[in-house]
């Protein structure tokens, strides 16, 4: 099963994603998109790494994410993915990566990605187009996943796919 | 069959009310809000028309919405005509073009809208006023439709109506 | 039946909270959160006063939510306890407070909160970690509550709760 789970800041997506992952055989892999730029992302790092301390085997790769899918993993996050195409000056890569990450997508993957379209229109044309290609990858991944969970309030809602 | 689609940025909201008009009978209308005051939102409306091609018979509207209704319409999008209205100063007129509107809404029309107010707050009035504003006319469309859906990441999900 | 009620600005939260809190015995209260810092809030504020008019006993209280509760009441709302808490630098009281007032929740209430996190995320940190406090705290209060309901143009989706 291939699950896309979306919602906003702190609604327990990636808890979930752990609670889903949690049927997966051994091994589990976690592969994790975030960089510690800073003193708030290490604790956020640190955080979910104790949460998922030795139950799942962490890779940790920015950039080439279709290089290191595996059966029965989790990627958290595809925001941060795309932050880091564009903080490195690789937004002409994007389609490379994300089309040969859908081409070899598991059967078995949870994928944790982010609704940032919700709110206002940016003022800015770099936000603007970030949330352009976010709002394009995460329906693409929709397209191909088995189910889509919008979590709201830490609730899971059923958007894709059969109860 | 009177609809109201809303969702997030690039959720594929344009697009499914292209899918759900397909099945009306020809001519079918697309009355658009959109205005090109710059680069970004020429190639946009460029797009749309492209996807659209000679489905549909275009008129271009931007402040007097409620005197090119017709039935088997599209209009695309409410939240532009607001910013229309703020812009050119005309937002004493708001309640008038908006209550004509849903007076003689068509009965087959699919209007096309965005959730803006799940985000952080913003800091300016103006925008926290623009805001209001569309929340409180989506309401009142969503009240006279038959149907409401709200798009995530691609996905319609049924809000209001039945199956 | 304890309810949490969630959705973006103007969504009609809070017209949703008095057409569920309608089906309580009287005397049935009203929790109020704000406070009239400018013209706007206290329009605001008149504004559903005037809804409510005499068929709630308001009590006001930006701070210490957890001493007032009481059988049949709506609290509007917890994003604006969480910015007084903030705006009063009470920040190292709030576990304290949501603590007791999750210990301490009535049978029949109706909780209004706002989802923000579904739009850009902030570039400055103290909005972030006002962010990352509301969707823990209303993640808390959605495990607690028998159900969960996100506004969505005025209309009620229940993403907890039986039909």
């Amino acid at each position: 099963m291939r699950t896309l789970i979306t919602g906003g800041i702190k609604s327990g997506k990636s808890h979930h994603a752990l609670v889903l992952a949690e049927s997966y055989p051994i091994p589990r892999y976690f592969l994790a998109t975030a960089q510690a730029f800073d003193e708030e992302m290490r604790e956020k790092i640190a955080r979910h790494k104790a949460e998922r301390n030795d139950r799942f085997i962490t890779i940790e790769e920015p950039i080439a994410i279709h290089e290191h899918l595996k059966e029965n993993m989790i990627i958290d996050c595809i925001p941060l993915w795309l932050n880091n195409m564009l903080y490195y000056c690789r937004e002409s890569e994007i389609e490379t990566v994300i089309g040969a990450f859908i081409e070899r997508l598991p059967s078995n993957i949870v994928i944790v990605t982010n609704e940032i379209g919700m709110g206002f229109v940016p003022v800015d044309a770099l936000t603007r187009r970030y949330g352009n290609l976010l709002g394009t990858i995460n329906a693409r991944l929709a397209a191909v996943c088995d189910q889509v969970i919008l979590m709201v309030a830490g609730i899971p809602l059923k958007i894709k796919g059969t109860e």
